[in-house]
């Protein structure tokens, strides 16, 4: 039977962008689905009273360069979107609204997405941007903006928010297999330890 | 050449403990030495007004369950030390005073001091659990535990935990190759891309 992953992420978070070449290893080497589940990781971070470190100081100016390295080693282009962090909601909204009727599309739609920002530098906070990318997944592009404000589309991003927090995510990429949960783009490894000895 | 790695640690730093066995695999695979170099971490803390996450929250929960599956999947026994973290300052200072005259006798110390504290669960704050570990490495115990009271060896752990902070080190384990530093024992992955295309 096929293993499901949950994969939390947000648009934002570098690492999540990282984490995506490996995730494809993963599946092409085992028979493993990654159910992608994008979340307003700002909203945890506020309820948990949590920033991460700021670049301006030592650990921030560290894990400035290690993001960048770490993407060159993962094959993956980088340049850091601008601004840095971005509000991801609309990007995020987009991606529930596609996958409320094609989860492959929507998955298409989150990996052009982390392209455009963390691999080109765009900026995904920006409607149009987001209206371009679309677009150029042959989205009707001005009826998907109009359903990122809708009542139900913004629910359901505090729905699953809300899920991933009560199952402990405190920041992304976060993985579980079942109940056991991996935090970080460099767990995959031990993540692909726990499919192995399914 | 041979490449030489700078190899920060704290003894109470699970992380460090979880690294050992990838330093080994890396000694063995590449023409590289591990400069084993045990710093005072709650110093650097201090000065950052930096604390590791408390136990009792979602983060500091999951890095408990993280240590213990890192450990394992690394092949190691693994025992929280009680009291955790513990005071590392004797056992760091006992290493520098042994690597003065004999580096590989130091580093027999610092795998013995990790294997009784994160491997055992054993009190590595505790002078007579250190005089026993010393003993049973042929050391003269009460000289030893003696030596670590001295200006001269005090004087060196602020030392190299003086330089460890100028290039940069906010956590452990840290290592370097040449500028490059390389944070967490997941970041192995990353040094051994590192040293192959040297």
């Amino acid at each position: 039977m096929a293993s499901t992953i949950d994969f939390y992420f947000d648009f934002s978070s570098s690492y999540s962008y990282v984490a995506l070449p490996g995730i494809t290893e993963l599946e092409g080497k085992y028979d493993a689905n990654f159910d992608w589940k994008p979340i307003a990781l700002g909203v945890i971070f506020k309820v948990m009273n949590h920033a991460p470190p700021a670049g301006d100081t030592v650990k921030g100016r560290y894990i400035g360069h290690d993001v960048g390295r770490a993407a060159a080693i993962a094959g993956l282009p980088h340049k850091w979107p601008d601004p840095f962090p971005f509000n991801s909601l609309t990007a995020a909204r987009a991606f529930w609204h596609i996958a409320g009727s094609d989860r492959d599309a929507a998955k298409e739609w989150a990996r052009a997405v982390f392209h455009a920002s963390h691999g080109e530098g765009r900026d995904c906070s920006n409607p149009e941007v987001l209206g371009e990318i679309a677009q150029g997944l042959g989205h009707d592009a001005p009826a998907l903006l109009e359903a990122t404000a809708s009542d139900e589309i913004k629910a359901k991003l505090k729905e699953v928010t809300g899920e991933a927090m009560e199952r402990g995510v405190f920041g992304a990429p976060t993985f579980f297999l079942g109940d056991e949960m991996f935090w970080g783009s460099d767990r995959l490894s031990h993540l692909e330890h726990y499919i192995k000895n399914l």
